[in-house]
């Protein structure tokens, strides 16, 4: 019985080692796609937006060994549940993937101008960082359980939120010199980086409830 | 065994039957937002904010009961697969509970002004009604399985997607009289049909999976 109990817990830890692995690609690829999007780099956009079917991949391939791992383990309790919150964190991490794939798509789209006019840079550049943060730390979580860090993701995303809304303070200023269609690319962009650090709270809070039975929301 | 077996289906009937309901709740929901939001309509956009609770709700208490069948069941194959495929499409009918109620906000916040300028109203009014009517179709489709209607269901995405790049043409008009904050209004109101109808299109392909054991992806 222990010897079972030890392969089913292998096999839960190795589901843990890919949400992370997931977690960290998704944080490269927001990185990478920031990084695109601020300096127009056509080259990197297009690296992000091809890096994305790999993300797919090895979330299918997940889903895939998790419903495997409950047909053949056949777990009750707190390991089914565990193993079904990570099937809901491996589509939140896919989404994350798909933000990062959109936001390099808008940067490969305006190339070789730049979708993001020079005064929003740092903002842009900002909300990049944050969101890198958030993904990194939400891949430390998954690992470690470790509750305060899954509220320190709560105040992270309260930085995101208000980096948000700075970018609309800009696009709304009387003075607003760029038009329509560069207000529509960074109405989405924002979007996509507000939604990537929601996807990353909704893991966190998963997280959060896993180890202690309670809903942690704001 | 055949009793246990229609036991089980029962169970599974009544999954798809709240499914089945989820799908009625969000198509109401995108239609009475789309009302509310040409109508400048306050009342009936509360209303519509305050029901999606409703839908959460069941959604929250299906998820519970799905796992709650897994565990009592243990399924394998087939049965599995359609109880994890589920969990799937009420994910996604919760998200579109959740875009209805972003547009019912928008409206909300711009009354007793109109979010959607004169000239925009029917393409608007337009994608409500083929919201509604993936929904709709969709709610039939978990019910009947009817992988014909499935296909149907790409050719009114494809309707989507023409409204959609029919309101950023406007949008894009150099005489375009109405400013920054209606065109970040109309953005994010066009994203918001537009995730959706594609979550809807995602629903209809988890049906068309669990019927035919392939991929329709366009």
């Amino acid at each position: 019985m222990n010897w079972l109990r030890s392969a089913f817990q292998e096999e839960l830890d190795g589901v843990t080692q890919t949400l992370v692995d997931l977690s960290q690609l998704v944080s490269e690829a927001i990185s990478s796609a920031t990084h695109a999007l601020v300096t127009s780099d056509l080259k990197e956009a297009e690296a992000v937006i091809a890096a994305d079917d790999r993300v797919d991949d090895i979330q299918h391939e997940l889903d895939a060994r998790i419903i495997d791992i409950i047909a053949r383990q056949q777990p009750v309790a707190s390991d089914l549940r565990a193993l079904v919150t990570a099937l809901r964190m491996s589509a939140d991490l896919e989404r994350m993937g798909d933000m990062a794939h959109h936001v390099a798509k808008i940067a490969r789209l305006r190339h070789p101008a730049s979708a993001v006019p020079q005064e929003l840079l740092a903002t842009i550049e900002e909300m990049g960082k944050v969101a890198r943060l958030i993904s990194d730390k939400v891949g430390g979580i998954i690992n470690s359980r470790d509750i305060d860090k899954a509220l320190e993701v709560e105040r992270d995303d309260d930085e995101m939120d208000k980096l948000h809304r700075k970018l609309f303070t800009t696009l709304l200023d009387p003075n607003w010199p760029h038009g329509i269609e560069t207000a529509i690319d960074i109405t989405l962009i924002g979007r996509y980086y507000e939604r990537y650090a929601d996807h990353a709270v909704s893991v966190s809070r998963r997280v959060y409830f896993q180890v202690t039975g309670k809903y942690n929301s704001k």
